[in-house]
Order: structure tokens, then sequence, then C-alpha cells
């Protein structure tokens, strides 16, 4: 298997991984985690639904929650093309490789495409949504970790490969990869100028890993968790305080009350220029947080489904987890010598 | 005046702001100062040049320092063009415009053309630099600010509309600009994912104002100012700590020892999207840092020139300097109430 | 003059430095400066007076602000002394000193003794205070610096030597002491754990010249900052960021919005051993800030009333101002070479 | 069992936890580890004996690291007293109450005073070390964590309640006290101004468990980590970085080479008043953790041994590890709905 080449002159402008639909089973709950914990601001918000967006985000959100009762779901994945031209664009590329895409109605944003990639992920684009101001400087009123802006969102899916394909045809470009062996287990892929807008990873798919949104500084992560252990949200911490060990940087792993996972990162480092060329990472074994403890099971094994979207089955992985990471470190029996 | 519109299919792609050359008259205090204080890695040194680059940057260099003898200068401002077929779109592009434009050879870096922007600003456009290891994981071998990479320029044109709409007619965006009245005195470009690749005041020149650094938080910062304090540099603070009242970030502008003006600033906001518009910001007897005191005069009036490069006036400004500020705060006299 | 000897067996025991009383004109607006940018909590409020403490005191208040419409001023700097027994001995001691001092009934306060040092500035003692929950670690709550606790008090006095020798008669240790030639001009004193209780420095007085608060880490610093320029507290900031010279900590200087200065410091360095001998240092033309820029004039100039007392003539000093820093630094008229 | 009361007159003065002894394996592996990670300084070295300090102290060594060939161990746990009387005052309190004490010669300290507490663990006091710099302002040679200074110690033992009563006979307070149902089982005893010099927990003791360092803030513990992973001491992170539920500090802890176990925590609050009485926390089934993920096993269990101490067995303990926390959140089977 090998890596795609990225289509330089791609059919139209996709800018940057922009927003997410989560649903959520205790919308009240969810609100304080995000608005508390992660610091977003809301922008719009119904009995049903509840809009939010970064404190630097002009656009009118990155998040949408929206009440259910099922079991909670990501529903969509969204991208930002640059102009509504594109989105004229884009129905045709996908009108010609007979790839289902529509145009609906979302509100707060222009018109948008729905599709599904070829891992079955719910996408849609858009090209505009109603401005708001950037509050990220009314620090006074910042709660949390003031998360600046949605950064990537990370999805499973039971072929890395042919997925990061789907994406490469449309202008990604891979930042990084994972191989196990020969086997590329693990892609990062963007259009913005840093490592990554969407990532994929291994595993029975598609489901929803995470989405990972930027904050200013370790400090800003400190008052997150500060803020998550005195609003009863301290089970909440799934991983870390740990540090990439691919060079990305530093993160927490949250899951939020409806199990839904968030990464919170600092800001990543610049990826613009041709001679970025994508980074492999052998991962057999290895532990990819350079501080120390691996992450849970969990981390590697729960994930939100997408909403109406089967799954399917992916090789079986062997991650290092903490679980093992703890059971070889297990303490030796006491060193007691008695006293006469 | 009126703010120049972007041409949004521009004749080639630059994507960033990425090098400059700057000349010394004392090589190794400037090596100390960049390399202890704004904490750059030195990626080639020579008995009359270095280059160094970033801590993140995979690229060669950000900044060719120079041996000179006479008046320290900056000779060059250089861009990136994605590729190597943009070179040629843009030596086609400027002689179609009988603007001078020439291929030179620079030491590790691809072919690159050399011309100069509507305003007399020496320019350079590259595709490619030798890639080097990115190094801000080593943070056991950082330095003062440990500063991640290049970020912006700034340059002091006589005229700031036209020199804007040289940019804007490559493709630049305007993210903000600065009026005094109706006339326009200050614009920010971009062409990546930030507010600024290169900035224009209006003041005599061109003159080379500055070249901002992205550190990563606030703690880099002191630390760049501990070291400066604890080297001899402690006289090459010249504004700061502050922030940006246009909401850009948090600053501190330093003179290195041939007095060449170096920011170091927070990572940036992220602007991409269509609705991103131009801001404008009246400056009529503000005060651009929202913490306090504004910039000494220094700031306002000094700056390199550029070598070779003869300068035209500008209108008189009036800016709030801080010597005003202070005299506008002068002390009362001391309320003595003698006692008996 | 030399430094005066602390009294290893002190008559009572002084624990430290621990509230003051300060009068407003406006205590509304200075409530939201002492909340909002400062990050203190409110124990108490009247329509006349307000307590607030830092958000780890356990202590009723460290600052106690009553509404006047006279001329804003200090009216007290107040100690704890360790037991009610260190009061009965403090009372007799200065009986026996014919230095009056009364018991008084203070709001919130235990038993307490009013008297005034050897330069005639009001002290009080006491020995206890109506215990409050610490709240540093309701980060959800925190505002602004979230300032920790009151750390030290800043007094002007008419003579240095002779007012540290009423304090090391009671115990005080001499940290760090400035002398001018052969003239000391400052002391630092303590009985804390740190360096300084309470510091006097030369001029007319005494006048109440700042006091200073600990807050955990630069951020907070930078947090109280931007919620100053957010609120209407922008021309508050006097002087810094920046760090002491001596070694003490990083620092901002603000004005209250009735004139009274306030210090933000960071945690000081632990001072406690017997070989802890008193430091000291040169003044002569000297710039106390490690990173640049010194104090304006009105640092060395403006300073608070004791109510109620007089003051009395200091030698002339002629510190190295701001304004003279400036002056000396004023720009080289500009490079302009014209073009033909 | 009940909480000893204070001796508010001791028969001699402690002033503080001031430096111990640990012996090492691998002097030169540990001294990377104490330098480059943890940010000690170098006071003096052999081949046989390093001795470290805090960049902030002025005492000539918090910690001494003996070359072994046995099992590493640690050798003594030192306290400072206030003078040299006090040294005389102890040697005649311990005779009388038949306690072995006697003097002996420690390279750069004052005369020195071994003997051993109520639980057996090995203690030494002198009132003096020949003074260094304080170095915490020479930023710019700062490496790791730059840990300011040794701020307490942990031990284990059988018998928390008459341990404690022997420090508080010498005038410790209790800042803080753990409890399961009634027995007490860990006491946070202080002279200095903060809540610990010396704390004791609940095991088969007396065992090390661990020495705590003070660093400046988050920023510093990130670089410790940073540096830790880039030199190969990736697994010494046992847990952390985590916050105290207790209110203590934000930290983390980290075995040495040696498996001798180093806290980092920040500034710690200030405990000075009467009024700061000791603060009890019922520990039954309690995560100490506020942030989330409790301490795994080997926090638990795993301690170094005193050198030439036999160790009394303790009730048995049921903690909430790590191990039991993870195994209680297991991931769920996946929820995988095949396609079609």
């Amino acid at each position: 298997m090998s890596l795609p080449a990225t289509n330089f002159h791609p059919p139209f402008n996709i800018t940057r991984a922009s927003h997410l639909v989560l649903t959520s089973r205790d919308l009240a709950r969810a609100r304080d985690f995000y608005t508390e914990v992660i610091g977003l601001k809301v922008s719009d918000e119904t009995a049903t639904t509840i809009h939010f967006r970064g404190v630097e985000e002009r656009a009118h959100h990155c998040l949408t929650l929206k009440r259910t009762k099922d079991e909670p779901a990501c529903e969509r994945v969204g991208f930002r093309v640059f102009g509504e031209e594109d989105l004229e664009r884009a129905k045709a590329h996908f009108d010609a490789k007979r790839m289902p895409a529509r145009f609906v109605n979302v509100p707060f944003q222009g018109r948008t495409l729905h599709l599904a990639d070829a891992a079955g992920t719910p996408l849609e684009f858009c090209a505009r949504m109603k401005p708001q101001a950037r509050e990220h400087t009314r620090v006074h009123e910042h709660k949390g970790a003031a998360a600046l802006r949605l950064d990537h969102m990370q999805v499973l899916v039971a072929d890395v490969t042919s997925t990061a394909a789907f994406y490469a045809d449309l202008g990604f470009r891979v930042s990084d990869y994972y191989c196990v062996g020969e086997r590329i287990v693990a892609t990062f892929l963007h259009r913005k100028d840093n490592p990554h807008d969407i990532v994929f990873m291994n595993r029975a798919g598609p489901r929803f890993h995470h989405a990972g949104f930027v904050v200013s500084d370790v400090n800003h992560v400190v008052r997150a968790l500060d803020c998550a252990g005195n609003l009863g949200f301290n089970e909440n911490l799934e991983h870390g305080p740990g540090r990439h060990g691919h060079g990305h940087s530093y993160y927490i792993y949250l899951r939020d009350p409806d199990g839904h996972r968030i990464e919170l990162l600092l800001p990543p480092v610049q990826t613009i220029d041709i001679e970025d060329e994508p980074v492999r990472y052998n991962l057999t074994g290895k532990n990819t947080n350079v501080w120390g403890p691996p992450p849970p099971r969990s981390w590697f094994e729960e994930a939100s489904p997408f909403a109406g979207t089967g799954v399917i089955e992916a090789p079986a992985a062997d991650p290092l987890t903490l679980e093992k990471y703890l059971f070889a470190k297990a303490p030796k029996p006491e060193p007691v010598k008695r006293r006469a």
C-alpha cells in the first residue's frame, strides 16, 4: 500500500475542516461542558440545538449540538470551500463520479452540499457562514480553555489508504503517516497551513474519533482541567496532559458528557512549502506520548457512530495501551525488612 | 483613497513571506542576539554570512545576516511561491508589465527571482530551500524565545495604497487597515492563513521597519527578556510587552545590535474564510497598546534603509508616542504637608 | 550610616505584613478594579466599606477600602502578631518606650493595637481575623490576576535608617538594601519567609508607595492587563511588565482608580536561613529593570498620603527615570536619501 | 486517634526541611536526571558524591547523591535549625529524653546532629551550610524544570499519629490530615510558611516516599517533561500532570534513575496565621487528583528504604489506584453495526 499523491490542481477549492454536528442526550449538561471547560461561545441556541464557535472564530459555528433521545452520534463533518463557485464545481465533480451529492439548507450557513466520502463518512461543504465578532481579546469573558478554533477531526476507517486517496484527489496533502511494518495505519491530511484538517486511523469504521480544538498555551489547558474538576467533569479526562511523539503538540483528550471525544491542542506547526513532504512514523510497539504513559484502551477502541452509517471491520490492532504499560511496570513486592 | 481589491485568480501562487537579508557590522554580536535572545538555530555560517531558521522551520533560513562595513541595511525581503512553475509565471508577468525581474543564484535556495515592488522595496521569490529538520520538540536545546518561525515583515512606504495594490494584484488579501480620517495609513496583507505576511505603514520609504517572529507563548517572551537582560542586551527592548489593540497578539519589539527591529508575537489568529473581510481601525489619537503606554518615538521614526534604495518623503504623521503620553501624565507636584 | 542589627529575641512575635486600609472617592469603580483586574474576592461590603482578600487567603481581609470625599489616602498599614499574648507584650513594650499605643475595635479583626512607627507611619497589629475559605482552587470563579495574597507594602520615609532600626528592634531582618555611595536609600525588611514584609525608600514621607500582591505566574499578569484594557483601566499601568534587577520577581505597577499604587509580583524567593545576610545593591545611575526601560518619573515621585500624617522632606534624589532614558535614546534624524 | 497538639514553645527552633541524602548505583545517569530534567545546580562533585541545590537556593545543597553498589536507599532527611545554639538545645533535649543523638561532621555543613525520629527515620539537624549565589535569575543557564528549592519530604510510617506527635512536640504544626473513617492516615506538618516540611502516610515504614521540589509555574513542568522525553527519561513519569485535591498545587511525580521518587510542585499556599487550623480530608474511596485519573499502584506501594533501618508493617490500605480506575472505566464492546 502506498501513500496517495496529492492532486495539486483539484476540481474545487476546499480551504479547511470547519465544523461538525454531534447529538446529545442532555443538551444542558453538554452546554456546560463546552462553555465552561472547552470555553466555546454560544452563537445561537434553541430548545433543541446549540451552535458554538471558538473565541477567535468569525464563523458562526464550528460545533452544532442537537438534542437526541437515541445513542449519541456524529451527524456530519463539515469543510469550507473558498467561494460559492467551488460548490458548483464540487457538485459537478461528484455528479461526474456518480457519487451522490445534494444541496441542502442549513441554518446560519450558505448553500450547503451533502455527500459521503469514500469510507462513508457523512460530509458537508459550504462557502459561507453568518459572520460573528472575534472574541479572543475579550479575555475578561473567557472561560475554561477559551478554545480558539476548531482545528481538525479524526475519523476511524477500515481502509486508511483508499480514504486518504479520496481526499488527496481533492487537493489534500499528507503531512504525516503512521506505518506498522509496511502497512499504513494512519494519515494526517491538510488543506490549511498546518498538519491536519482530517486524520484517519485504521479501525472498524467509519466512526468519529475526536475533534481537535486549538488553545493558546498550556496554561489554558490547565485552566480547562481545573474548571472540569470543579464543575463535576473530573471523570472526563481520558488522556494527558501529554506530548505527541510526532511533533504535533501538547494535548489532552476529554470525553464530553455524551462520550464524544474532544482534543485540546496547542497552535500547530506551519505546513505550507513544497518541501513539506509527508513524514513517516513507524509505530510498532511505540508509545506516541513523549512524556510517558500512553493512552488507555478506551482511546484506541471507543468512538462515536456516524448517524445512519454502517461500520466495516478492520484488521485487529495491537497498540501499546496504558493498561499494558502499567502491567509491565507493576510494582515489585515491597522490600520489607522486619525489625528484630 | 480606497482599499485595493484582491485578485483571487493571481498570475502565480505566492504562499507566504519567508525570509529576509540584513547586514551587520558585528556578526559575532548579532549571532549572539539571534541565537541566545530570539532563539533561532544556525543552519549555516561562514566568516561573512550566517543563515538562521526558527526552531519549527523545515526551510533552510528565514534570516540571512551578511557582514558589512557600511551602514546596516535590509538587502531584501523574500517570499515563497508554491512551485518552480510559479517562478516562470512570475517572470512572464513582470516582463509583460515591463517591471525588471531577473533570475539569480542564492545559496541554499532554488532558482530565485529578484525584483522590486511598486514602492521600490527589493524583493525575491523562490520555490525551494534546502530542507532542514524541524527542531521545535528538541526543547532541551532551545534558547531565549525559541522563536518558531518568521511570520511577517513591516515596511514603511510613502504611498500605502498604491503599494498595497501591487500586492492585491498578486493575490494578497487585506486583513486589517488603519485610517486617519479617510486616509489609509497602514495595510496588513496576507497570503497564508493569518492576518499578515507583509504590512505597510505610511512614512518616508521604502524603509524596513521590522520582522515579526512567532513564539509559542508569553513565557517564551519572558525568557527572551531575561536572557537579553543577562547577556548585555537589556538596552534592546524598545517597546512592550504589550498587546496590539487590533486583536493581533501580545508583542515585544527589540532592536538587534545593528538597530534592525525584531518583533516577537504569539501565534496569530486564523484568517482563511471568504467572510474574513478587511477590518478598519480608526487611528486618530489612538493608543494601539491595549495594556497602556504606547511605543516611543523611535518606534515610529526609526527604520533600516533598504540597500541601494532611495527614499520618498511621506506626509507628516502625528502618532501618540510614549514621550507625549508621559508628558500628559506628568506627576503632580508632591502633596507635601509639612509637620509642625 | 549603617544597617540596623536584627533583634533575634524580639519583645513580641510579629509574623507578617497582613493588611492595609485605603480610602476611595468612588467605591464602585475601585471595587471593579480590585475584583476584575487584581482579582481579589470580596469578604464583606457595605455602602461605605469593602473588605477584600486574595484568592488563597484564609484571613478575612488584606485590603479595606473606605469611602471618602477627601483626597484619597492610606489610613493604616497592618501586621499580624502570632497570638493574643503578643498584643499584650506589644502594648507593654511601647508603653515602656513611651510610644503611644492603644487598643481599638476593628470589624472582623481580633483585638487590635494602633500605633505609629518611628517615621510616623500609622500601623496596627492584630492576632486574629474571622477565617474565610481559601478559594485558590476555585479557578472557574477567578478573575483578572486572581491575586493570591498580600505580600508586602512599600513606604517612603525621610530617614530610611532610623525607620529600619525601629523594625529591626522588633525582629525584622533586612534582606536587601540599596545604597547611593555610602548612603542607604532603601531597605527591604521581613519577618515571614521571603524578602519583604515592608520596604522603605528615601523620599519625603511617610507616604504610602505601594502594596504588593502575589500572583501565580506571568500568565495571570497578562490576564490582569487584558482585563484592565477591556474594562477601561488601560491608563492604569504605570510600569512594566519588567523584572526587578535585585532578583526579586517579575512585576507590574498599576495605579488604582484613586491613584493608589498596586504591584503584582510573582512568588518571591524563600528567605529563612541564618546565612541569608542582607544583600547590598549600589544604585548610582542604575536601572533596576533587568529587561530595559526604567519606571517613569511618577513612580519615583507620586505616593498616597497617610491620613492625618505630616510629611518630612528628604534629600533630593536623582533616579534614572523613563523620561531621562527616552531622552538619551532619542531617535536620530531620519536617514533620508532622496530619490533623483 | 487524635491529632497531636503543637508545642508553640518548642525546645529549639527548627526552621524548615532542608536537605536529603540518597544513594545511587549510577551517579552519571542520576546527575543527568537531576541537572537536565529537574534542573538543579551542582554545588560540588567528586567521583563518589554530588551536591545539588535549587536555582534560588543560597544553601550549599538540598540533595546529596552518594555512589553505592547496594540497593539504592535514602540515607537521611535533613532539617535546618535557626542558630548554633539551637543545636545545643536539641542535643540537651534528646539527651533528656534518652534518645540517641550525636554530633558529626558533614562536608559543607556546620556542626550537624544525627538522630532518628519516633518512627526510626534517620534525621540530621544543622544551622549552617556554606553559602552559594542564588541563580534563579540566570535564566539563560536554566535547564529542565529549573527547580527553585527543596520544599518537603514524604515518609511512609507504620504509625502516623505517634510520628506526628514527635514533630508536634518540636513545634511543627499540622496543616492538613487525611482520615479513613476515624483513622488518621496522613499528616502534613510544617515549620516554615507553607503547608508542608514533612508528610507522613500510613504504610509499612519508615520508608522514603518522595522529595518535593518547587518550580515556578506549569511551563517549567512542561519543559521538564519535554527534556525527560528527549533525554531518555520518558519512562520516568509515574503520575501527573495533575492537581492535588486538597488544594496544595499542581504536580508531577517522577522516578529518578535509581527509583527514588521526586515531586515537582508549584509554589504552595502561605500558612502562617493562628487561624490556619488543621484541615481534615476524608479519603474513603476518593481520588485525590482533581483533574481525573489517580496515581498508579506503584505510587502507593513503592518507596526507597532508609539505609540500615528496619521496617514495621502497617494495616492494609485500599486506595483508588489508576489500575482500578481504568478497570472500572473499561471500554464497552465496540458498537459495530455491520453494513448490509
